[in-house]
This record gives C-alpha cells, structure tokens and sequence, in this order.
C-alpha cells in the first residue's frame, strides 16, 4: 500500500466522552487504521463530552473512508463530519484577477478607464510594439490543454482538467512573478486548437500548452509556433527535458563520466522522450536507443509516424531492435518518462559500472526505486518522498520569466540547453553528490537564475 | 475647447532659478497655458536652482505639448521630463493573476497541485457540475471583443482593445469581487468568433461582449446564447438598456408621467438601441419611434437588415417616416444612443412639457447638454463632468455578481428590468431630483443591489 500523503489530508470532526484516556484512543486508532496524524484541535469542550478536529494524511479515498468507520466504531464515539483539506482548497478556485491599479474615485476611473484609456488604445493601434508595454501581455503566458491527457488521468476533458490548469497559473505567480492564465479548449480538433489559440493570442506573451496527448501535441506546437510571433513551449516535452537534462548534467558529474563516451537508453517517445532526445543529440552522446511499447524504434520498422520516424532516423546507429531489458544491458544511462514496473532490479544489475537511472514515471517509477539504487550510482525519479526528485517546477517558472523580460519571440533548444545547465549550477560543487543532483522546488534562487540563462540565449545582457 | 480632464493628466519635471517669485511664475504659466494644475512637488533643491514636478490636466497630447513649450519658453526655466500619468498608469498592464492558496511548502504542494489536484480532477471528470464548486468558474466572467467598436475609435483590432478589456476587469473586481479575464479575439468572423467563445468557456462562468460593432454583435450574441450553458451579456446592448431604464424610471418619477402616456423617441439603433426598444416594449410606452441615420424606422422601408426590420415590426405604429428632428417635436422623452449633435435647441424646445432629454453619445453628446436644459426638465449625459451620468458600470458589475451567485445559465429580459429597478431605487425618494436619478458610481451599495435583484430574479431568495 502507498503511505499516507498530504494531498489526500482529511480533518475528522469526532465527539468522544471526557475521561483520561480519550485523546489517546482517538490517536492510537488514527495510527491503526494506517493514517498519520498531523494536528489534533480541540473544538468544543462540556463537562461530558469532548468535540475535537483530527487531521490526518491519509492514502486515498477508500482508506479516508476507513479511518472513519475506525473511530466511528468506537464506543462512544462519533464521526460528526470528515473534510478534505485538498478539497477545501479547491473550493471557488484557486486564482483571482486582481487590478494593481487604484479605482478609488473618478480621477484613477477616467486614467484607468475611459476617457484616459482611448489614448492608450490609439498608441497601441498606431504602434502595435506598444502593446508589451502598456498592457498585461508584457507578464502574461496562456495556459493551454484540451484535457487529453492530464497527469496520469487520461483524456478527461477540458473542465476536469481545470484544477491542474489553476494550480500551474499559481506557480508560475509563486515562482516567477508571471501572470498565467487557464485556457482550457473544448475539443481535441488539432485545426480548432491551433486557431483558437491563434485567435486569442493579442492578450498573451507567451503559450504554454500542457497535458495534450502524443503526438497531437507535436503538430499542436509546430504550427503555433509557425503561425504566432510569441514563444509556444510544451510544458510535458520541453519542461520535462530540461529537468532530465539539468539532472544528467550533474549525474555524470557525480559519476565522473563524459556523455561523448555514454550509451543512453530511454524508455518513452511520446512528448516528453522526443524533446528529450532533441536536446542530447548535438551534446553527442556515444548512442541514443529509445524504446517505446515495442521495444527498441530502430530504421528497419514499417509504419512508424513522422514523429517515431524521426527518432528511428536519429538514434540507434546499430539498428538494435531488442527489448528495452535488453537494451539497457551495458547502458550508462536509463532515463524513463513512460510507464510503471517496465524494468527489475536485474536489468539495472546488468547495466554499466557507475550507472544512472532516472525512473520519472508517477507516481509508480518504472523501476523499483529500493532496487535500483542497490547497483546504480545516481538513482532519480519524479516522486517527491524520495531524493533527486526531477521536477518540471524547476524549469517552467524561470523559462518563461526571462521569455517574457527578453520580449522574446521564439525557443530554441540552444535556449532550453540554457536553462538546464543555469538548474544544474544550483548545485553547488560541494553540494553534489548522489542524492543531491537537482536543487530543491523550495530553492528560491532557481527561477531567477533560469531567467538570467534565457535572457541571456535570447541574447540580452546580463542584469 | 474642452475642458482639461485628469484622464490626461501630466507631470512635467522643470528646473528653474531659486527665486522668491519662481514657483508663482511656473503655476501662472500653466494656468495660461490652459491647465488645471493639481500638485506642485520638489523634488530637488540647491543654493541656485529647484527642481519641481508640476502635475496637472490637460486637454489632449497637443495641448500637453503646448503647456510644455510655454514653460521651456520662460527664461531660465528648462522643463526636463514630462510623464504622462495615463500612460504610467497602464504600463505594464493593469492586471494580475494571483493565486488564492498558499504554496509555500511541500504539503501546501501536494494539496494545490500534484498529487492532491488529481482527487479534484477525477469529481469533477465524475461530475461535472461540480466545476463551478472547485473551480475557477464559480466566479469568472470572459471579457469579449474583437477590437471592432472600441469606444469612440471604432475598428482598432483587438491588440488596442486591451487596455479597455483590462479597465473593465478591474472595475468588475473592483465593484463586485467577480474575476474577469479579457478574452480579444484575432478575427471579426462570426463564426470564428462564436466556435472560439465556445470553445474556451468551461473556464468562465459568464460571457461579457463587449465593443463588437453591430449587427455582427447580435448574432454572436445570439448564437451563443444558444450554444452556451452559461449566461452571455452584450454591455453596449444590455448593460446600456439597463441603465437607461434605470435613468428613465427616476425621471418619469420626477416628471410625474407614467410611461404608458409618453411618447419614446430613439435616435441610433445599433446595439445599444436595439436592447432599449426590447426592455421598454413590455413596459408598454404609448409610442416609441427609433430613427436611424436616415430618419425614422419604419414598416414601408425595404431593404433593412433582420435587426431594423425587428424595430420596424415593433414600434412606429403610425409609420411615422420623417427626421429625427420632426419626431422628436412633442415627444415626451428622447433617449440618444447615436452620434453628436444630431439636435438643436430649437428641437428640443419643440418636446413636450416636461420633457425627459438623454443625450448619451459621449464625450459630445447628440445636444449640448446646457441648451437643452433651459427646455427639458431632465437632463442626463454619458459625461462624468455633468449630472445624471448614465453609465454601465452602475449595472454590470453587480449583475454578473448576482448571476454567478444563482449559478444562472442565461439572462433574460425580466432579469434585466429587475436589475434597472434596483439601481433605480439605490435613489431614495428623499434624494430624488432633476439633477440626481442615478446613484454615484462610487455608490458601494449598488452592486450588491443589483446583485440581490439578479439573484431573485433567478428565483434564488433573498439572502
């Protein structure tokens, strides 16, 4: 069974009788139903009765479930009511628009707002630059999907898909200052995306798609940035690149090893594999070999898309075109962004000496984390109880703060290459070691340094 | 010459000889200069010279120029910088997408976003109605336009429509806590612009058009009416009518005419006309007659559009086909929603006894409001320099609060009349006067008046 997680933190209003041992049954019977007690508050007290909050993380909602029946069970116990702290949160939303201009009376309303804003409208119409300047698309990046493909849920549709949506526009706030805001599209017409997008493109400086499934996402993002003058990332392909690379920076550091003599296999050619392999191929790495579903893709395969094409075309010299357990016989380097328990501890065994995995698949690696580290030197993965957690919060922030302080118009990879080497620098040399190849998510230094290797590549001075 | 307005307010930094008559030099020099001087700051100061920042309104950017020059002009004096504080006030955008939750640590993490948010996605992907509990769309409104009918600068695209779509999310903040978000679209197709509309709704709660030019503007309106689960307001059309329903409730109440005896006369039957007409016609006026630019509309017309067609069909009765000035000779009430100077004072002299003048086409109204006082016996404008300013934002604030409080799905016409009733009473009868028939802008109550109107309307009680 998974352990108990904040996310799934519940608070249990439950009425006992007063006697000496009353708290400790109540804690004692949290911690045999296997949750972990966090806060216990005393709501009510009578010379009989005792009404108290227990707050708990729990497992999920069966186990929430369980933990209550458990007290309610009790003699002389009862469940009043049980809240969902990740629910409670969600509540009305989690984002508001909020003016930075004082309305307070008629002189602000008439600089704010009409008469005074005709003026600004007719500078902008005369000179269309302007617009960074004087409106919210200096700070502001759209955050797009249509809900194919959200976290591990699947294709769950635009408004399931909001909550996920909310929370990346608050860390882009929290992180780096930028203004996101939920677009959430309505079909998975790949021509109706991309003109939408298109359409309401005047108010944003800057597109990042999110959670649109393989490899719709791909053609998505091409022809956005074909059509719009404001960059387009893909928070699943390049996010997820970057962090992977940030990290094998500073493995093979911690390893002692040139990625010119590295062989690296990969698990995954959906979003996140193909940037992946776009972004190691001019570092020159000795071999890429990337397996999806059927094993290694190599040139001898009929009916691949344009997409697998291209990294059959691009990896794989050998033409290799084994299982990924055998691919990975030898490899330095395991990078997995695909699914849970593809590989056991003997295939890592059979790796190179001073090997690296990064097992990124969530919440379930795609190797046993506990049996990987018993041969491998550097072990990562995107769980958050567990060291090297390669997290996409670490990228997304600080790219699109210094996209948007350049007034920058496209992303090159050189750009991304950038900003996965200013990641990896947080780690100080006397910092590194095996479980210490990526900085914290709390680091609050990360996005800005980020930001000053983006203006930087998009070729701004220093600040 | 217009009157120096703070909606064109400069600050004009000047360095000048130290001397006992100095700073009485430079105020003069502004008041001859034509502006309205409203702060004198030192900034800096010396055994020789001072440095002052002089703030005052101006009438447009020449004459801002032209109180500059007057001052370089003066011997000694250099006039260092000059601010626009429109243009500072805009600059970078007057909107900021802030999160509503803490994120400081990793529970608050795991709870906003991964893994906590996937709990959230899956009810809502089980539910959906639950979006508007957990979600954003409990208290968001779309802010719509294609840049076709911006103010009074007509077709400016959507890029210079900005700042306006951001002036009206921040009032809507400001005066009723509902979040807007400014949606400009890159077309003036109608049917690009309803699939978009559509397309991104599962994030809003509400849709506010605003500035599409007519008669595109009634058939998106229409149209996504239809299509949409939620409410959908056109402001030139419905927040407009609202307001001067509101205006024309107090007046007739001043006058003491019931408005089954008045006869109505319209002059533009754009957007906001067309919207008028429809609020008034249950109410049962004796007559209404709408003239366009060619005079009156009526039913021996051929050729006019679905929209003027509808007017014809609907008042006129007698088929009255004259000009403007001939319908409005013994009218009891003129509403004007058109262009400046369309009438004399003559015309309005010609009105009944009592005669109710709105003259709303801003910032020049269809008749100088003076001349038509010394006949009417009410008198309002679109104008904040003047009594009686008739303008939106007494309605859609609160109406949009009260919608997304029912959980409305659309609006009707009954809906819309209660919200004019509610502004309408925010005047108590105490208060009541030729120069006082609508509330302050800067009243708190009305939106919350508006609001509770909205909410019963919607069948919700009283709260």
């Amino acid at each position: 069974m998974p352990a108990p997680s904040p996310g799934c933190s519940i608070t249990l209003r439950v009425e006992a009788p007063v006697s000496i041992g009353a708290a400790g049954l109540l804690t004692t019977c949290v911690g045999e139903a296997g949750a972990v007690l966090t806060a216990l508050d005393v709501v009510d007290s009578g010379p009989d009765r005792v009404v108290v909050d227990l707050t708990c993380d729990t497992v999920d909602g069966a186990h929430a479930e369980a933990v209550s029946k458990a007290l309610d069970d009790i003699a002389g116990v009862t469940v009043r009511r049980v809240s969902d702290r990740t629910f409670l949160m969600h509540l009305g939303g989690k984002l508001e628009v909020v003016p930075k201009v004082p309305l307070r009376n008629r002189d602000d309303l008439s600089r704010a707002y009409t008469p005074g804003v005709a003026r600004v409208c007719t500078a902008i119409a005369e000179h269309p630059e302007d617009a960074r300047r004087l409106t919210v698309k200096r700070n502001t990046v759209a955050v797009v999907t249509d809900g194919s493909a959200v976290l591990g849920l699947g294709d769950i549709g635009p408004a399931a898909a909001l909550p996920v949506m909310e929370g990346k526009a608050a860390l882009f706030k929290q992180f780096a200052g930028v203004d996101a805001w939920p677009v959430c599209i309505d079909s998975q017409d790949v021509d109706e995306i991309v003109r939408t997008v298109e359409l309401i493109a005047p108010v944003y400086g800057g597109v990042n798609l999110e959670d649109i499934s393989a490899p719709r996402c791909f053609e998505i993002e091409r022809r956005l940035r074909e059509r719009l003058d404001i960059p387009v990332f893909h928070d699943d392909q390049h996010g997820t690149a970057v962090v992977v690379l940030a990290a094998l920076y500073n493995a093979l550091k911690v390893v002692g090893k040139d990625i010119r003599d590295c062989r690296i296999v990969l698990s995954g050619v959906g979003a996140a594999g193909n940037a992946i392999i776009r972004l190691l191929l001019p570092l020159e790495p000795k071999e890429i070999v990337a397996c999806g579903r059927n094993g290694a893709v190599h040139r001898g395969q009929d009916g691949l898309d344009a997409d697998r094409q291209w990294v059959a075309d691009n990896t794989n010299p050998d033409g290799f075109a084994g299982t990924l357990a055998e691919a990975v016989a030898g490899a330095d380097v395991f990078i997995g962004v695909s699914a849970p328990n593809l590989l056991v501890e003997a295939d890592i065994a059979a790796m190179a000496d001073q090997a690296i995995v990064f097992a990124l698949s969530n919440p379930d690696p795609e190797v046993d984390p506990a049996a990987a580290g018993r041969h491998a030197a550097v072990v990562a993965t995107g769980r958050s109880d567990l060291p090297n957690q390669i997290n996409n919060v670490l990228a997304f922030p600080g790219i699109f703060r210094g996209l948007l302080d350049a007034g920058a118009s496209a992303i090159t990879d050189d750009l991304l290459r950038a900003a996965a080497g200013a990641i990896a620098d947080r780690v100080a040399p006397e910092q590194l070691n095996a479980g210490y190849i990526v900085p914290s998510v709390f680091d609050p230094e990360v996005a800005g340094a980020v930001a000053a290797a983006v203006r930087a590549a998009c070729g701004q001075p220093a600040g």
